[in-house]
C-alpha cells in the first residue's frame, strides 16, 4: 500500500503497515459510498444504528483502559475520552439518529448484529485478559481507522458531508494525534524504546490486525445489512 | 417447540424455551450432516479446526469461572472442567485432527472465523464484565446443546457415529447433568429458589439466547467454510 | 447506634445499619481529631500523602465501574465521577498538599502503606470478580462515610476546617444523594424492589461491611503512622 | 543477602535479590518458630485458620493465570495447579486442621485478617488489571518462597516436622522448579531473552516485592493473632 497517511505516531506506522486487511477497511465499499455520496440512505441509517451499541462498548472499553492504566497521565487520557464519549459524541449520535427519524427508543432495541458483536467483545476480552498495551493496541484501529478516513476525505461535499466533517476536523485529528502519542509513551514505558524488536510487538500487533479484519466485517455488515 | 428435551435442570428448561435460535441452533444442517452422515468430510475437518480454537478459548472461560466462584463447590467444579478440557478434551481433538491428516501445527495456525471469535469473546467478556452468573449462563447453551444433540443422535451410526457417540454417551451426558445443577444451585444461592421472577433473570436468560444464536453462526460457519 | 445519618437512599441506610465497624469508622479518633483541631498535623500530612495513592486506585474503580455498567445512565454517573475524580479532586489534592510543602515527586514515591493497600485491591477485585452491584457496595462506605462525616461535622472550625469543608458542602453533599440513589436504581434494575429479600443482599452487604472495616484500617494507619 | 538459594529459575534469582523484604519472609521469626518447634500451638492454628481462606483465593488467582494463559501448555500448567490446590492440597488442609480439632464449618466461618486480605487481593487485582506476566510475577513470592523455607529447613524434626517435610519434599521442589521454568518461559516468549533489560522487567520485580513484603505482614499476623 503506497500512501499519505497521517502521521499518528511509531506505533500507528508499524502496526498499520503489518495489517493485512487496512486497506480493505479505509476503503471499504461502504466508506467510498460515503466520499461518492450513493450510499443508500438506509444503509447509512441501519450504520448509525449498530453504531450506537458499538460506541456503549467502545466507551466501556476506554473505562476498562483508565482502570488499567499506570499512572495519572494515562488514566486521565483514558477517562477524558470516555468522558467525551459519553457525555458529547454519545449524545451527538442520538440527535443525529433522531434527526433521522430514529428515537431513542429504536436504538436501545436494537439488536446487535454479530459482526458487532464479534467486533466490541473482542477489543473488550483482549483488553480484560490482557493489559493497557492489549487493549489500546485493540481500540486503536478505530479511532485511528476513522481519523485516517476523515484526513483523507476532508472536504468532501454531498449527503454524508456532516459525517465526514466530524472525522476530517481538527477537533477529532488531534484526538488522534493524542491517542497516537499515549500508544507511543505507553509502549515506551513499559517496554523501553526498541520495542519494536520484541514478541510482545506481534502480539499487539496482531490485536491491531485482527481488530482492523473486525472493523472490515463492520463495514460489511453495514453494507449487507446483516 | 414441541420436544423431549433432556431434563439438565430446572433454569436449563427455562432459558431454553426463551431461546428463539434453540431449535436452529439444536437441528441446523451441520447437525443433521451428522446425522444423516452426508455431511462433506471437509466441512467436518474446517469445523474441527475451529473448534480446536475454540476449546481453547472455552477452557479459558472455564477457568475464569473458577476465579469467579463463591465457595469451594463452585471452585471445584469449575476447575475439575478446566482440567478435563484441557488434559483430556483438546488432547483428544488433537489426535482426531491427527487422524484426519491434521497436524498439531496446522491447528495452531488456523486463523479464528469471525463466527468463532464473536462467540468466544462474547461468553468471555459477559464472564470478565458480569459476575459468576453471567458466566454460567453464557457458557450453558455450549455444554448443554451438544448433550441435547448427543441425545436426540444417541445410536446414529454411520462416518459421524464416533462424534455422536462422545456426546451421547453416560460421561458427558452426566457432565451435563451436573453443569445444570451447579446452575441451578448458583442460581438459588446468590438469588433465593424465586430468582425466576427476578429481572436478573431476564438478563441471565439473554446471555443464553444470545450465545445461542452465536453457536447457529458458528454452525454456519463450519457449513460455509467461511 | 443512635444517629441522625444523612439520607443517601435506601441501601445506604440497610448496609450501614449492617455493618458492626460503621461507628468504628465515623467515629475514629482521627476524625474526632479533625473536629477537634488537635489532630497532629504531621498525622493529617502522612495521610494527605496515603490518600493521594489512594485516589488513583479509587479512581480506577470507578473508571471499571464505568466499564461493567449495565445502560448509558450509570455509564454517565461512573464516568461523570472518574473525570471529577482525575481532573478536579486529584489536581486538588495535589495542590494541598503542595501547600503543606509535599510536592508532587514526593507524592509519587510515597509507598503504600498495608492498609491501604488492603482497601484499595479489595474493592478493585470485588468488582472484577464480581458485578457492577459487587463494585458499588464496595466502593460506597468511601463515598458516603465521608459525606455522613461531613455531614456531622458541618461548621467545624479551626485547622481542619476547610477539610470538613469539603464534605460538607452542598457539591459533595449531592454526590452523595446521586451515589446513593444510583446504588437503589441499581439494585431495582437487577434485582427488582424486593432485593433486601434476596441471598444476594447479604452479598453485597457484606462487602459493604468489609469495606468499612478497611476504612478503620486506613484510619488505623493514619493515625499510627505505619 | 548472601545464601544458597534453590535454583528456581532466572527470574525468581533475579527478583528475589531485588525484593528488600525476602530475607524477613524467608526467615522471619514465624518461620524460626516452626524450625526450632517452639511456636505455640495456638500461633499455627490461627495461621491454618487464615490460610484455608488464603488457599481460596490463591487457587482463584491461578484459575486466572489459566484463563489469561497465552498458549494450551500454559494454559494447562496453571489448570494442573488450580486441580492441585482445589483436589488435593485443600482437602488436606481440611484434614489437618479436623485433627487438630477445627472443623469444616469453624474454617468457613473464620475472618479474614487484614493481612490476609491485602495479600489475597494484592495479587488478584495485580492479576486481572495486568496480564499473565504481572500475575505470576505476584503469584511467585509464595510458591517458591515455600519452596526455599522447605529446601532450607528439610529434615528439621519437632512437633512441625510434617508441615516441614511437606514443603521439603521432592513433589513440591519439583512443582517449585516448574514454576520457575513457566514463568522465564512465559518472560522469553513475551519479552525475548533480554527482558531483565526492560522497563517491564521493573515492574514486574516490584509486584514479587510487594507480594514478599504482604507475605511478612502474613506471618506477622499469624504470630500476633490480628
Amino acid at each position: 500500500m503506497t500512501d499519505n497517511a497521517p502521521d499518528y505516531g511509531r506505533a500507528f506506522a508499524l502496526w498499520r503497515a503489518a495489517a493485512p486487511d487496512w486497506a480493505a477497511y479505509t476503503h471499504h465499499a461502504f466508506v467510498e459510498g460515503l466520499r461518492r455520496g450513493d450510499l443508500p440512505r438506509e444503509r447509512f441509517l441501519h450504520y448509525l444504528r449498530q453504531d450506537y451499541l458499538f460506541l456503549i462498548h467502545f466507551g466501556r472499553a476506554w473505562a476498562l483502559a483508565a482502570a488499567k492504566a499506570d499512572d495519572l497521565a494515562e488514566m486521565q487520557a483514558a477517562a477524558a475520552t470516555v468522558h467525551g464519549l459519553t457525555h458529547h459524541e454519545m449524545p451527538l449520535h442520538v440527535a443525529i439518529c433522531a434527526r433521522a427519524g430514529i428515537d431513542a427508543a429504536t436504538l436501545e432495541a436494537t439488536v446487535e448484529a454479530p459482526a458487532n458483536l464479534a467486533y466490541t467483545r473482542y477489543v473488550l476480552e483482549a483488553g480484560y485478559s490482557g493489559d493497557f498495551l492489549d487493549l489500546i493496541a485493540a481500540l486503536a484501529p478505530c479511532v485511528l481507522g476513522y481519523g485516517e478516513i476523515g484526513h483523507r476525505l476532508a472536504g468532501t461535499d454531498g449527503p454524508y458531508a456532516e459525517w465526514i466533517a466530524t472525522y476530517a476536523g481538527p477537533e477529532y485529528q488531534a484526538i488522534c494525534h493524542n491517542v497516537g502519542a499515549l500508544i507511543d509513551k505507553a509502549l515506551a514505558r513499559r517496554l523501553g524504546t526498541g520495542w519494536d524488536a520484541l514478541p510482545r510487538h506481534a502480539t499487539l500487533s496482531r490485536h491491531f490486525a485482527t481488530a482492523t479484519r473486525l472493523e472490515v466485517g463492520f463495514w460489511d455488515m453495514a453494507l449487507s445489512g446483516n
